[in-house]
């Protein structure tokens, strides 16, 4: 496999954008990834997106961007993993690159949420309809149940859940790109609406437009197109069950640490060797699951590690810097390359406000479903 | 890049399968393969599905295929090129082997078109919606303009288009797994229904349920697994505009020429080397301007090979030797597979009644929507 580089990052503002389309906001994403490299061809395309056909009526996404984009021709594919779309299609643009194949390849994701569809029952579609959706739960009760089994097992409390909150809305605060720039009190979590008990409000991220893209190019060439490379050093994706219920554990989430097992593997890299983390916090239990399936936490202690500020800006290990989902916002196709996109900020130090000091390893990690699916990566500054 | 070769085929029979669900047909396919090559495990599979979550409600198929297989764990992901999914899901497959981050990649795809949608309006958002589907043509509509323009550009007939249906159905009746196994006359396909004029029913493809499945491994390890391996010699794929009205020509398939060029390219061969494809031929006239643009014919030509007998069994160059979307069916994601199913058989020399003599490369050419999207891949026998 050859050495793969990220060289171009582009990212529109995350948020309600009523003004912007699905095609409008992926060829500004796209383009600004070009430019970023000054890159004014490409050899392909992997597109995330979870539900345009069920959103705003629109399949068949890979004609449309490139056309739009003024590169008619370019081959472009759409992946979908659920939530987890933007990090498949950056593991599908990697082996495309890693291959020889092709040189310049862009993985990107988009979702125009706010268009008239109902979002929550097309995001049920990620679930299983026979078992779950037919019964007509959606993902806030999924994670509720999640919730609840965690505080069970490990003694996990409102305040562990409402921490995460805080933080990530602490460090959205900075992010000039970020759906919601306000911090929040844990009182102002506590006693937000109640959604699926013991989640509120303000453990749910928001529904969300935006669109997010990074040029990809092998490593040995990455110096035509940016000072500040940053290497690809691992993709590592698994499944689960779809069906909550079907799980050993509920409050264990297997094809996080599976995907992540598989990444430390490939880079040869273990958990205390990332420096900053992006993952995947739907909800605010989900990153308390999340770190501690990817080994940053033990079992049990990923609430204690937001209380603690252990996983905040200044802490041990930095826990989306971006805002996350929380704050950030969480158009679901594009997710995965925003992760990218602040580990990459972060590993080149142009993080501004947010910066995490003399970060070199950064690691991403983005869900589908209630954990059905996930995907890793592992990035190094070179 | 690694060689990358297929080694073992699984496919359902195509038809209206009221029994089976999406993930039963999935399952199906991707155990038969599995079980042809003799393999037991799975490095990852990519999945084409156009519109799981606008047909049944199921969006997130990755987990699902994944734990109904009995492999929990597995990474899977799905593809979406509208009806050139399956042929999407193979090239992803292809660069995952290729580049030597897996061994044993499956590809496949399914879809599951009856129960209870309307067809007819899901695959319209293959089209552009805001220029195209909005205002309420759909692809009948949309091939029938293409029909109407080759017609005037370059004298194609009524009977030209017929003698597509009459080959292919000729073809579908000697192929077990097809949906239509009855041959029609030049007399019933003229006197059909009128569905788009100049369309008629027994020049559209049918709405169908089906999956379909290949197991690839590198080329040095494929004698593991079969004595028959087939190489792939060359993936190529392009986009055009989505929008039919935004193409230089109508007439002209502009994606599916470059397509085959970057194919032909690849492989170091031309049009003449072919020895048997499958091509898109979702309407009759679909095969008539794809075999122009992959230069089986010359351009305004492609209606007199399928009328002289050139295109049929026997003749110079067989196409569609499995009866086409026509009469095998056309389930949109699983049609791109299904496709390199009849290629492998052919060059292993297991076809039947069916079998091109000495065929030792072949084509296969996948597309979607009115042509916005195309994958083109070449095999060899080795």
């Amino acid at each position: 496999m050859r050495d793969v580089a990220v060289v171009g990052l582009g990212m529109t503002p995350f948020g309600e954008l009523w003004q912007h389309s699905l095609r409008s906001l992926s060829v500004e994403a796209a383009l600004e990834a070009m430019r970023d490299a000054g890159a004014d061809m490409l050899d392909g395309v992997y597109l995330g997106n979870m539900a345009g056909g069920q959103f705003v009526g629109q399949e068949h996404l890979g004609p449309l961007l490139a056309d739009h984009l003024g590169m008619r021709g370019v081959p472009v594919t759409r992946v979908e993993s659920a939530c987890a779309s933007g990090g498949v299609a950056l593991r599908s643009a990697f082996f495309e690159v890693a291959s020889g194949a092709s040189d310049l390849v862009l993985a990107m994701g988009v979702e125009k949420m706010n268009d008239g569809a109902d979002a929550t029952n097309v995001l049920a579609t990620a679930a299983d309809q026979e078992t779950e959706a037919y019964h007509g739960i959606t993902f806030p009760g999924l994670y509720a149940m999640i919730a609840r089994a965690h505080m069970a097992e490990h003694g996990t409390t409102l305040e562990d859940l409402a921490a995460v909150s805080v933080k990530n809305h602490r460090h959205g605060a900075r992010n000039p790109k970020a759906q919601f720039r306000q911090e929040v009190t844990l009182e102002q979590v506590m006693a937000s609406s109640l959604v699926a008990d013991p989640l509120r409000l303000l453990h749910c991220s928001p529904v969300s437009d935006g669109a997010a893209a990074v040029l990809l190019c092998p490593l040995d060439r990455a110096k035509e197109f940016t000072d500040r490379p940053v290497k690809i050093r691992a993709s590592g994706m698994a499944t689960s069950s779809m069906a909550l219920a079907e799980r050993r554990d509920p409050a264990f989430l297997d094809a996080v640490s599976l995907s992540g097992s598989r990444a430390y593997h490939m880079a040869g890299l273990g958990p205390a060797d990332i420096d900053v983390a992006e993952v995947h916090d739907c909800f605010s239990i989900a990153e308390i699951c999340v770190i501690e399936a990817l080994c940053f936490a033990e079992q049990g202690k990923g609430g204690a590690a937001a209380r603690t500020g252990e996983t905040a800006l200044g802490g041990r290990l930095p826990v989306n810097p971006s805002g996350g989902l929380k704050s950030k916002g969480h158009p679901v196709g594009a997710t995965g390359i925003a992760q990218v996109i602040e580990i990459v900020e972060q590993l080149r130090g142009e993080a501004g406000e947010r910066q995490v000091q003399d970060a070199r390893i950064g690691l991403t990690q983005n869900m589908g479903g209630s954990g059905g699916s996930s995907v890793v990566h592992i990035f190094e500054r070179v």
